[in-house]
C-alpha cells in the first residue's frame, strides 16, 4: 500500500511552460501552422510529459499481462479458458498480433503473467513470473480477489515500469490477455461511468445474442451482489478484477509518476485506467488513447476520461496490438519536432 | 493520348479468387476472427489488386509533384507563389512534413516539378523536371491549360509510374505541392459531385473568412465561364487544372494499370482520384484512402468514390504526408498477414 500511496501522490502536472517553447517550435516549421494537426497536439502533449522541449522516445515498452478470470465459469467467453497459457507461450514465440506490430514500431514486448489459471514455464528474456494468484475468483459468486491481492496487482505494475527505467524506458504501451476480461471490463465501466450495463457490453472475442445477453446479465447480478464502493478504485478492482486489470491500473500510475507517457490499448486498458484516474484524477494528462475498440464500452470510457483516440481500424485484439501502433504515431509526432526544417532554415517565406 | 488510352483500357478487377484465399489464411491466424479489423480488409485488397495471396511491400514510393496555378492572381491563398518552388528545395534538402514521415515509413520519395512558375534547378537524384508548362493559366479568365497538356500531365504521371518500376515499386503513394492548389481542387469536387462550391471548399493553408468567400465567388464564377464538360475528365483537367493534380491523375490510372496498390493524400490527391475515375471508374479499387484531410472537400469526395480512409489526424498539409503514413498502416497489415502463427503452428485452442 505505501508504494502506491507514495507514487498516486508524487503524480504532477503537464509542464505548461515546456509546452509553450514546443508549439513554438512546431509554429516555425515549414508547413502551415498546425497543419499536422494531431500529431502536433501530441509531440506538444509528450513535451509537456517528459518536460523535455524536444523529447524523443528510443526505448519503448508493451507490456501485455495474462489473467484468468473465474467469472468464466458463467459461460460469457467464446474462447476456452486454455487459450489465455497458449497465447502467453504464443506471445513469447513471437508469433501473436502483439509481437508483429512491436517489431514494426520498434517496440520491446515483456509478457507478464500476473494471474494465469496455470503455470507458465518459460526462460525467455522477455517474459516476467509475477503471479499473484492462479486467476481470480468468480464475481457472480464471491469477490474476484482480496484487498491484499488487488494492492499487490497495481504494485506489480508500478514494480515493472520501475524495473524497466532501469533499462531505459521512453514510452510505455499497456497490454493484456485473459479469456473472459471483456467482462469485468464491462463490470468495471457500467459502474465507474454510471451508464447501462447493456450499453457498454460487447461480444468479446466474438459471442453470440444468447452469450451476449447472458453476460449482461451475469455483470448485472455480479455487481449488485458485490456492491463495491464507487469511490474506492481499490474495492472495484478486488471485488470484479481482474489481475491483468490491476497491474494495467499500475503501470498507468507510475507512468504518470515518472513522466513516461503512457498509450493505452482498447477495452480492457481503458477499464484500467478508469480505476488509475479514480485513484489519481491527474494521470488522465499523461495518457494517449491509441484506438477505437469495437467494444461499446470504449468510447464511453474515453468520452468519460476526456481522452480522443488516434486512429479507428475496427480492432478488437487486446494485447497491447493498438497501443504498439499507437506508439508509432507518438514516434513520428516527435520526429516531425526534431526533424523538419523551420521557414528560415529552409528559406521559405512564411504566411502573407 | 494513346498511352493514356492503352492504360485506361487495361485496368482490371480485383482477384476475388486470391482474396478468398488470402481471408482464409488471416481467418486461421491466432486471433478472433477478424479482430484486427480494418488491417485484414487492407491486407485482402492488397492480396486482390496484387494477385498474390501473400504479398509483401518493399519498395515503397511517393511522388511528390509541384505545380503553379494561375488562379492565385485572384487571392486565393494565404501564402505567396514563391513557396511553391521554396517548398521544392525544401523536399530536396530532406527538411520537409513528407521527408520526416516517409523516412519513418521506408518510403523514397521522388520530387517532380510538372509545371512550377520557375525553373528548379537540382541535381538530386530524387528530382524530375518534367514541367510541362511554367504554371497554369487563370481558370477564372481562361483555360487552366491546353487538352494537349491536360493530356501529357496524366500521361507523365503514367510514366513516372513506369520508370519506378523499373526499379521495383510495390506500392505509390501520391503527394503534391502548389500555392492555391485547393482552389482547382474545390472547382473539380464541386463539380463532379455535384455539391455546392461553398461546401466544398475549405480554408487551405489558413485564409481567413474575407478570402474565404472570395475563392468561393471566384470558383462558383470560373466554373460558370469554363462550362467543362461534366463526363469529360481532360475537359475538365485542361479548363481548371492544375498539372499535378493530372499528374497525379496518371499516377492513379497506371498504378491501377499494373496492379500497384495506390494510398492517396489529401485533398488534392481526392481531386486527382475523382478524374481518375472519371476516366475509368475501375481505378476506385485500387485506390486506398490513407486519411480525411480538414478541407470539407475531402470527405466528400471519398464518399462519392466509396472510399473509407485509414485515420482521421485532422491533417491539412498535403506533400503525400497522409499517404506515407497510410503506406506504414499497409505495411503493418501485409506483416500480419505474414507473420503472425496460425492456430495449428502455435497450438492455440479454436473458438469454442
Amino acid at each position: 500500500m505505501e508504494k502506491m500511496e507514495k507514487i498516486k501522490k508524487g503524480v504532477g502536472e503537464l509542464n505548461k511552460t515546456v509546452m509553450e517553447k514546443t508549439q513554438k517550435h512546431l509554429d516555425n516549421l515549414t508547413k502551415p501552422q498546425g497543419s499536422l494537426g494531431r500529431l502536433e497536439e501530441i509531440a506538444k502533449q509528450v513535451a509537456g510529459i517528459t518536460e523535455k522541449e524536444y523529447p524523443k522516445i528510443e526505448k519503448k515498452t508493451v507490456f501485455t499481462l495474462a489473467g484468468d478470470h473465474g467469472i468464466v465459469e458463467e459461460n460469457v467467453s467464446a474462447y476456452p479458458q486454455e487459450v489465455t497459457p497458449q497465447m502467453v507461450y504464443n506471445f513469447l514465440g513471437g508469433g501473436a498480433g502483439i509481437n508483429v506490430i512491436s517489431k514494426y514500431t520498434g517496440c520491446k514486448v515483456i509478457v507478464v503473467d500476473i494471474g494465469v489459471k496455470e503455470k507458465i514455464k518459460s526462460d525467455s528474456p522477455n517474459f516476467k513470473d509475477k503471479k499473484i494468484n492462479f486467476g481470480t475468483k468468480n464475481f457472480f459468486k464471491e469477490d474476484a480477489m482480496t484487498k491484499q491481492e488487488a494492492i499487490k496487482s497495481i504494485e506489480t505494475g508500478i514494480e515493472l515500469v520501475e524495473d524497466e527505467i532501469k533499462n531505459g524506458l521512453d514510452i510505455v504501451g499497456t497490454g493484456e490477455m485473459g479469456i473472459g476480461n471483456t467482462t469485468p471490463s464491462s463490470a468495471i465501466t457500467a459502474f465507474v461511468t454510471g451508464k447501462s450495463v447493456k450499453i457498454v457490453t460487447g461480444r468479446g472475442t466474438g459471442i453470440d445474442d444468447t452469450l451476449l445477453n447472458n453476460k449482461i446479465r451475469v455483470i448485472k447480478e455480479g455487481l449488485k451482489k458485490r456492491k463495491p464502493n464507487s469511490k474506492d478504485g481499490i474495492d472495484i478492482l478486488s471485488k470484479i478484477g481482474g489481475f491483468e486489470i490491476g497491474g494495467m491500473t499500475g503501470i498507468i500510475l507510475a507512468g504518470a509518476y515518472f513522466r513516461i507517457p503512457i498509450v493505452i490499448d482498447g477495452f480492457i486498458s481503458g477499464a484500467a485506467a478508469l480505476l488509475a484516474a479514480l485513484i489519481e484524477p491527474k494521470v488522465r494528462d499523461f495518457i494517449i488513447a491509441s484506438h477505437y475498440s469495437v467494444e461499446p464500452g470504449h468510447k464511453i470510457i474515453l468520452d468519460y476520461l476526456g481522452l480522443k483516440p488516434l486512429f479507428n481500424l475496427d480492432m478488437r485484439l487486446g494485447e497491447g496490438t493498438g497501443a504498439a501502433l499507437g506508439i508509432g504515431f507518438v514516434d513520428v509526432s516527435l520526429k516531425i519536432l526534431n526533424e523538419m526544417a523551420t521557414f528560415e532554415s529552409a528559406s521559405v517565406s512564411k504566411k502573407i
